[in-house]
């Protein structure tokens, strides 16, 4: 049997898969990622993920009888041109950032690296929502704001393979800086990592914020709709900009369902140009959680038959 | 001698190319755009177009003492599929909209019809300063804003043509629509036709505003380094989102020169994500007012040789 181990390395969850070539998933699995205290030794970051990652594909081939032929890795950041390993994540997951994979995995897999975002995008494409389309436009929603773009069937790398940085384009000129240094960067106003400063600290979730949305509370609407109304914007730059034919929503946050997509909705009616009454699709994400492991798989199958992204 | 005409049509000025294949251009004119009052006839406004274009087609025939093989147009809005006319433009050009120049053009040349900045930045990824680069975008900073982008060496379209629009990203969520709707769009705070809202009806053009930049004025500061703070936030968002080589600056209001792109500059150092110190490279277009002309010229010369853009 020939398949693709896909990891998906969070801040908070590790998902794994199995995939073969026609993309049928046949294990999922995840677990938490180690807090890894900044007082740690370097070398006590990098020995974790290459343990943690080892362990996993091991417990796979003992579930699967059957070695794996190559790994996919998606993680947040910069992917280098090569896709071995990550050049830039600024201020998370440390001992990740210049990582290169092929050479610690103890089977000596093909290895190929991927933007989380971009793998997630890649899955949708693959055998989730966005199969058959040309050009689409992700954006994951959870503890920050991800992103990636694809165009003409291929997944958008950019110059450096900073494209699709959604979670970074510019709402406010006077906003905070996100931490790519984006005045007002969209991560800001609906990533969860801000809910306290965005709350005076009055919530630490936006689960619990959106709870009380839900319940009518009229300080959590004004935070919650705010939010949104940021997303909106941040969709309407990039239809004007890439004019995609599908945007996808992933990520924790989309469990809101109707608190999210419905006033969502109402907005892009305000704020969406819409010429000759074409409308763009806003659909929640197929693939769930496992969407970045499986674009990963997807990714370094591509490799292996010499269709690398550019 | 086989040429094409390449006409792009502005709010201000109609400019017009002769151009060969190999890009040297053989002629260029501008004259300025009538001001058709809401008033007049559809039939007047669309006779007007058609015999405008036929003037100076055949002006430019008689210069060259010979028949243009084919013409290339550039206009603001969004072109249709087939690049036969203009599918959308809001609120500009009267009689433009919907009008199939093959149709109409005595010499029933094959016609080739494209976005004026996407023209611009064609024009300038053949013989100006995008010339070798695989990406790169564009930004015309004039009346309004306009912009286009290019992707492994192609334009991009987008689904509906829609791609490029740069002056409908949003800067505000709660700023004023643009023409497309976009809540804050970047051409609100930087483009001409707006200069006297955003300044209390105190100046009529950018170019006295920058003059009393120049001079030392704070009210005039205040109001042009505000422009230029949301078009580093513009460029930011599109550099986070698609990662060009190069972000290329036209239109009239480039002639502030460092005025510009002084402030500019300072603005990116503090906002610009450069991962492992790369910096995107910020030029001022090289083709100057023809660039949309001859741009529209290379791309009806792509058309005859099957190589259409998509």
């Amino acid at each position: 049997m020939e398949y693709a181990v896909g990891i998906d390395i969070g801040g908070t969850l590790i998902k794994t898969v199995a995939c073969d070539r026609k993309g049928t998933v046949l294990y999922r699995d995840m677990f938490e990622t180690r807090d890894m205290q900044p007082a740690e030794a370097e070398t006590a970051k990098v020995s974790y993920w290459v343990d943690s990652m080892n362990m996993q594909i091991d417990k796979i081939r003992k579930k699967l009888h059957a070695e794996a032929s190559c790994v996919g890795i998606a993680a947040p950041g910069v992917v280098d041109e090569r896709g071995s390993s990550t050049a830039s994540l600024p201020g998370k997951l440390k001992g990740i950032e210049g990582l290169v994979w092929s050479e610690v995995l103890k089977g000596h897999y093909p290895v190929e690296m991927l933007n989380d975002a971009h793998a997630f995008l890649l899955g949708e494409s693959w055998i989730g929502c966005a199969e058959g389309k040309k050009n689409a436009a992700m954006i994951t929603l959870g503890t920050g704001v991800g992103g990636a773009v694809m165009m003409d069937g291929k997944l958008v790398r950019g110059t450096i393979g900073r494209a699709g940085h959604i979670g970074h384009i510019c709402i406010d000129p006077f906003g905070m800086k996100s931490i790519c240094n984006a005045p007002g960067g969209l991560e800001w106003f609906i990533g969860d990592y801000s809910i306290g400063e965005r709350t005076g600290g009055r919530y630490r979730s936006t689960r619990n914020l959106v709870e009380d949305y839900k319940r009518g509370k009229s300080f959590a609407a004004s935070v919650w709709l705010y939010s949104v109304r940021a997303l909106a914007c941040g969709i309407v730059s990039v239809i004007n900009l890439i004019d995609p034919e599908v945007v996808i929503l992933g990520g924790g946050m989309t469990e809101a369902g109707e608190a999210l997509f419905g006033p969502l909705s109402e907005m892009l009616d305000e704020f969406e140009w819409r010429p000759g009454g074409h409308t763009v699709r806003i659909l929640k994400a197929c693939l769930g959680e496992h969407g970045g492991a499986i674009g990963a798989a997807r990714n370094v199958f591509d490799r292996l038959s010499g269709s690398r992204r550019k």
